[in-house]
């Protein structure tokens, strides 16, 4: 499973005053934390604290010198994207375009240069999709443009949009019959990818929610997600589901064995 | 979801010490707690504490004189169940016969004759399933067979067979993939049920892997299971999922109002 840590992000307030006073070691803390419960990437989200480049460089540079993780730029602007792409040491992931012409035709060729992966979310020009036919629908044209644009199918994590449970509780079962056909455009496939914690939004049991939500979508083809790796009970449901799906080798200590 | 307790059972020495000394205290004990935790059925198993049909009949009136929870008569043997069908209240559910010629039509003229549902396991002659393909060719046998007699869909519960994650790990995505198809037989389809316990057979962790394992059958359209219906962990993770499967209306309060 491929785990982005999603905590350095300036809708958390801690996040927000380090990048407003430059106070590096509030980026650092969450980044070793979030390596040691064995983030993939560790994405950072300028939010509304700032909107130069220079600041998600910051931001980029203090990750890198406290750990090696790769990071996931969560950012959508070919300016900002620009600055940022050559700051990472290691190939870094893109987090995210849209399934429109002009967002796809700005970014692809941005990833393809720096040899990034990047999250493909499934709306388009009309919006978020209604349906799993819809996600379905956009998800394809995001692998047609992403193999047009020289990127491996490995480069591109779609991510089927999810919604919240309380407010449209329908869409769930459209996520999880899309997501299951996402797999089928090419062998090796594409990644599937979701911004998990919507899917408890304005929720009484949120935690439960999302790793029941989560183990449904491994079971229909998700290999990442963007989530609190911290979450000592999501890890523990994500490693049992990969053991279930024979992706891992059964041991009986393998919880521990993912922590050593 | 349909909930099958598993607990008065003679596979428990409680259980089975109350059988030979006919303690019905004991066996009504464990109706009651399994029957206010909403079981749907009340497995009665005789295990190896007897062989007479008047030991399975007197369990079953313990059983009734406690709760109005229908019986799921856990016993492949048509001379005992020709005694306990009767003895029933409710229609019950036979537990269980395999996909052999020979058990399929020595039991479904029994369970059409009684209105009762029945349990088919995907085995034949040849053993247990060793893949998806076998899974399905022998569910394909029970829904042809129960058809031929008489029953409808819903009155078969069809069980790809549990196998533990420990021994044999490649089988439980077979599980998945043959329980995936099981729906596609007849609209209003069969149940899908299993006796979920096995999976973590010789696990270090049972509940995780129990609870996992059942939230990714549920996805793949899984709607019965014989357990623990005291497991409250188990019985909150079945109850986030059939909401995420859009089966039940969501409020706050689902799982207290389960409760209720």
């Amino acid at each position: 499973m491929i785990l982005i840590g999603e905590r350095v992000n300036a809708g958390f307030k801690d996040v927000k005053n380090a990048i407003v006073n430059k106070d590096g070691d509030v980026i650092k803390k969450w980044a070793r934390i979030q390596a040691d419960a064995k983030a993939t990437y560790i994405d950072v989200n300028l939010g509304t604290a700032s909107n130069k480049p220079e600041d998600l460089c910051w931001m980029i540079e203090m990750v890198q010198e406290e750990v090696d993780t790769p990071i996931s730029i969560d950012n959508n602007k070919s300016l900002m994207l620009k600055e940022a792409l050559p700051a990472c040491k290691k190939p870094p992931l893109v987090n995210s375009t849209t399934a429109t012409e002009e967002k796809m035709n700005e970014l692809f060729p941005l990833v393809a240069e720096h040899n990034a992966s990047i999250i493909g979310l499934v709306m388009d020009e009309s919006g978020s999709p209604a349906n799993a036919d819809k996600r379905v629908e956009n998800a394809a044209k995001l692998f047609e443009k992403a193999v047009e644009f020289g990127l491996s199918p490995e480069q591109l994590f779609i991510d089927p949009i999810i919604m919240p449970l309380k407010f449209m509780q329908e869409q769930s079962l459209e996520i999880l019959k899309a997501t299951s056909q996402f797999k089928l455009f090419s062998d090796p496939p594409c990644h599937i990818v979701c911004g998990l914690s919507n899917v408890s939004n304005g929720a009484k049991y949120k935690r439960l929610i999302n790793r029941t939500f989560l183990t449904m979508l491994i079971t229909s083809g998700l290999d990442a997600a963007i989530l609190d790796v911290t979450d000592k009970e999501m890890i523990d449901t994500i490693l049992t589901a990969e053991l279930i799906m024979n992706k891992t080798i059964y041991a009986d200590s393998y919880l521990e064995a993912f922590r050593m």
